[in-house]
């Protein structure tokens, strides 16, 4: 499940959504949970398609996720996947899971699929049952279509106080067939009073099994979308879909596959590129932020380390004030829990290199305030202990991340 | 180690230093380290103290903490503790660990003691060196008394971005004598640019020799030091003293002892009470939030879940908005790695129970706010699974943090 990502061909595509591969509609409608805002989204597949999932590794998983994974345990095949923000449906106990059930049921009547084929995901106020009235009739709305303006309508209906839509949208060859991967996501916003969640939607068109899928998925959310951090905190209804209706016509791909590289690396890089909007979106963020780990033992340290930087309160406060603080990355790598050399670090930030073998280096504090000017950061990290090799991605701590999270629910 | 605190008598005295316990001067001066605060400070004991000592966990241990080690490595006994603040002499290669032998070896020949009787610390700045010029002149100028104004000067010598001096001293008896535990510390405070670095001294006169000492210390910065978090990060200069001059005629002391729980709990207490302070010191702070965690498999992991949540940044900004945000609470138990069952868990916010049996109860938001307007906010977290529990402190997320840590170095 590794990727020589020398080899792999993949290209973005600007304007790519999650109805760009072949296969998929989507929609999504204001059904008054909020105020104004598209709040009730779905993706439909026009052929039951191989699905795969990853969920919170919260002890408190929402009710929509618990109806996905009984959704998934039939056959582990999606015809469509049916979205509410602005209530998470979390902490609500049996009612909570009746109504999940219902929203999933109404789903599946309303485009006549058969109820395990929809998955149901939320985000939103957690503690607070779904208004199922307005849920009802949000889902006799859905009339979805294959245009960039449904996919967006999509990517507005799930967001929740996320700034900006994210979507993503990469192409590669396989057997010399087009194969498309496409994506939606929130994130990182938060509605009063909750916590961040991270949601997901990808769609490929690739020939695939369910199987393969759910173990590649698998693997590239621990170096995507398990790699940002916004403030450390895991929501309970994080969740991430993929379904690949199989339209691009190519043989069946599994790791075995000569092409199997292109299809893994644009499916990566739809993750990877959705998970970096998503930290970039972070509350009352103004900067993106990337560390990058070289020299661990393993690529688990590194990845550990990376995200152990990228989390410090303190190097996010730094990166904001333009601070070119690397006594705060060295606190940051001090207490991970991983094989560090104290004597042999490097850090750099950006091009300017400010610890050497442990050493503080000489460096101009105005070219290190300029760089620092920049909307993003990166930060380079080198152990010399090892291959292993890790990124994380996260966002500056501001005042108004303080004033996003601090103001009343009420 | 265990004590019944029921059992234990023990008595907070208001005024009481690291001077109060018999055997103990102390000296802060001003060696222009900072350019107007005291910078430089010495506790010193009549006689050669049974000693403990416990450090940061971070992989780059300052090199004032090498020496310590090296210094206690001989006989584990003390007769000083000399500290600087300004410069805290991590990250600074050879020329560090010289520079912090050197200030040992001046402390020592300064009062006519072994070098290796004495501890060094050290906090501010990373990765410069310290200025000896400075630091010999000011050493020089120590004249150690037993008076509260020498211990005030200590107290102040050893802050950084502190708003408050940290003091705390208890009284015990043991074989009907007087014993008297005393300490100081300063935290969370931070000079530009670097980490919130803990320091605690503390003395007494208790009769007990170094391994036992050691082993108390250890016991009880598990339930307290280790159980504040201000900003999540370590630093890499944090160090807890104690010093022991046996001067109280006590018969030595052990956990055999039948007065060895008073001891015990005097120094649990100076210890909880100091990391209670820094807590609620922490940077840009307005209040103290004490976080018990009821009903766990086990102590470590009531603390661990305890820690989480005051550590959480989404609960951190919810208490400085006065938002009565039971939600965040549930996101960070969920993520806690301790056996959680998530149908049965109870929350409340000072007197307002939230969650019971993991369903959200009803309360007045008028109540609950009017609650977080206080200056210290508990919550009680009950997990119905045994008799673990544990306690965490932690302080709020303001717009201060942010400008405090945000602002240039230079």
């Amino acid at each position: 499940m590794t990727v020589t990502k020398q080899t792999a061909q993949v290209t973005a595509l600007a304007g790519g959504t999650v109805v760009t591969p072949k296969g998929f509609q989507a929609a999504g409608v204001h059904a008054g949970l909020h105020h104004s805002k598209k709040d009730i989204g779905v993706i439909v597949c026009d052929v039951p398609a191989s699905a795969a999932a990853v969920y919170t590794q919260s002890h408190f998983q929402a009710a929509p996720l618990k109806v996905t994974q009984a959704s998934l345990a039939v056959e582990q095949k999606l015809r469509a996947v049916i979205v509410n923000s602005s209530c998470a449906n979390a902490c609500t106990g049996e009612q909570g899971l009746r109504d999940a059930y219902e929203m999933r049921d109404l789903c599946a009547k309303q485009f006549g699929f058969a109820p395990h084929y929809v998955a149901v995901a939320s985000t939103g106020v957690i503690g607070e049952h779904l208004p199922m009235e307005k849920i009802r009739a949000g889902i006799e709305k859905l009339a979805p279509g294959a245009m960039i303006a449904n996919a967006e309508a999509f990517q507005t209906a799930i967001l929740t106080t996320d700034t900006v839509m994210k979507h993503a949208c990469y192409e590669t060859k396989v057997d010399g067939k087009t194969v498309i991967v496409g994506g939606a996501a929130k994130g990182s916003g938060m509605i009063h009073p909750n916590m961040a969640t991270m949601l997901a939607f990808i769609t490929t068109d690739a020939n695939i099994s369910s199987p393969v899928l759910q173990a590649a998925l698998r693997s590239i959310t621990d170096v995507s979308f398990n790699q940002i951090t916004v403030d450390g905190d895991t929501s309970t209804n994080d969740m991430v879909v993929v379904m690949a209706s199989g339209l691009a016509g190519n043989d069946e791909l599994t790791p075995d596959h000569p092409d199997w590289e292109n299809f893994y690396e644009a499916l990566r890089k739809t993750c990877e590129d959705l998970a970096k909007q998503i930290a970039k979106d972070g509350e009352g963020a103004t900067k993106l932020i990337e560390v990058r780990v070289h020299g661990a033992k393993t690529d688990d340290e590194a990845k550990k380390i990376a995200k152990q930087i990228v989390g410090s309160n303190l190097v996010k406060t730094a990166v904001y004030g333009a601070d070119a603080n690397w006594g705060r990355i060295i606190g940051a790598i001090g207490y991970a829990d991983a094989d560090v050399d104290p004597a042999n670090v490097d850090v750099a930030i950006g091009p300017i290199v400010m610890l050497k073998g442990s050493e503080p280096q000489p460096f101009s504090e105005e070219e290190a305030v300029a760089y620092l000017q920049n909307d993003m950061i990166v930060i380079d990290v080198d152990l010399h202990l090892g291959d292993g090799f890790g990124i994380a991605w996260g966002c500056d701590l501001t005042y108004d991340y303080v004033k996003i999270n601090a103001s009343y629910r009420t």
